[in-house]
């Protein structure tokens, strides 16, 4: 099976001019096939400020209201995504940038208002493998931005690290697909301020363990949970790493079955 | 040879919900191939007050300096796109959208500064028709915002009718291109206050004669020679007319040789 890349990058990384330029100099020279997603939070957040909308999160979650839908649409759809494919094309990558709404890639159901009521965001309800393979092997390279539509007209917002492991499974009945998800640390670490202390490689049982004694906690549970998931569901290997080495191979720390 | 629509709707018309309900039905009700260009000044230059960055207009074009280029990146390619696209896929209509940084689909040059320093302001180099023709001949719907690149990392901001009629010359050596100006005037008219005085067919020599007659006058008559350049490089037809109408063969007033 051929291989694929995705590499997930968050916000802070793409909005920084500096390590935005790194990362598309790294990314470019990603060998094989490859899909970028982006987040651009930070972004979002600066310009909702400007315009006067407050950001409200729960659980690192947006609320989307209206405006806030407004807002995200045009930070990820527009200004974060075009300027990394316009990056990208300046290195002869044939980057397209995409919203799930684009080709109808990835469609989503509204989240039912629970104890919160999380607005304009999305739970994916499928994604088209074919159009996205029929992409890639044209020779296009897929951006994706972390916005998907609910078939009635209307954009979601999706959070970027999902929007990533779902796209990672539905394609990996064709590809042998790497996921890796770049973030600001160098790795799963041991401890934080010990660069030396990055987990090499964790499998299920190891993470139980390592849960128990407390070594992971916090905001890396339900992304290492979400990676577990989707090994589960057909993806060869997720890789959690800092975007400053994601282009290395041995990077960072990789999750196995 | 294959009939392509290509329609070219202003900013008014796609940026209220009402008409740009309308408009997202009659063009899915457009039988064949089709491309939806379309513009986004006046929600760019809300957004921009919003952000209190000042819109200067110079001959109706757009002075596009740095935070004005973001504005309208985040409008045209984000937030009208991706409304349009959404609203399209609703309808069934698989639509992407598409700056011309995507796929490398229009590539321009940043237009040198005269006695005016127009900013990130392109003239197109060069547009791929092959790329835009495989996503048509795979049943995908290009809607495009008048956005470009210059291929060295920026984006850059397009007249949206130049980007339609240069995407319609570069396809006429493919199709048998109908391109479709939208506006709001029911089509050439010798009086702007009565319907019955829409020209129904204009020819270059017909042209010539209204222009000394003063019937065809002033932001009329850039629109003229722009689609009679678009005739003389091999698009069969333009019609302008109104975006109430557009659909219906026989509206507005045609341009032929």
């Amino acid at each position: 099976m051929e291989e694929l890349s995705i590499i997930k990058v968050g916000g802070k990384v793409v909005e920084e001019a500096e390590s935005l330029k790194k990362l598309l100099d790294d990314f470019s020279g990603v060998a094989g096939k490859k899909i970028l997603v982006h987040g651009g939070g930070r972004s979002a957040t600066a310009l909702a400020a400007k315009l006067g909308i407050e950001t409200k999160m729960v659980d690192g979650r947006r609320i989307t209201d209206a405006p806030m839908l407004e807002v995200v649409t045009m930070v990820y759809g527009g200004l974060v995504n075009k300027n990394i494919v316009a990056g990208l094309q300046a290195r002869k990558v044939n980057a397209i940038g995409l919203t799930g709404a684009d080709m109808n890639v990835v469609v989503s159901d509204k989240r039912a208002k629970g104890n919160i009521d999380y607005g304009f965001v999305g739970d994916i309800r499928a994604v088209d493998a074919n159009a996205l393979d029929s992409l890639l092997s044209a020779g296009t390279i897929p951006v994706i931005a972390p916005l998907s539509h609910d078939g009635k007209g209307s954009m979601l917002n999706i959070n970027a690290d999902t929007m990533a492991s779902t796209v990672a499974v539905a394609l990996a009945s064709k590809y042998k697909v790497n996921l890796v998800f770049c973030f600001e640390l160098l790795g799963v670490m041991k401890d934080v301020n010990d660069p030396s202390s990055v987990i090499n490689e964790i499998t299920p049982s190891e993470y139980e363990k390592l849960k128990q004694d407390g070594v992971i906690e916090g905001g890396m549970i339900p992304k290492l949970d979400n990676s577990f998931e989707a090994l589960r569901k057909g993806v060869s290997l997720v890789r959690i790493t800092s975007a400053n080495d994601f282009s290395r191979g041995d990077c960072g720390t990789a999750l196995r079955l």
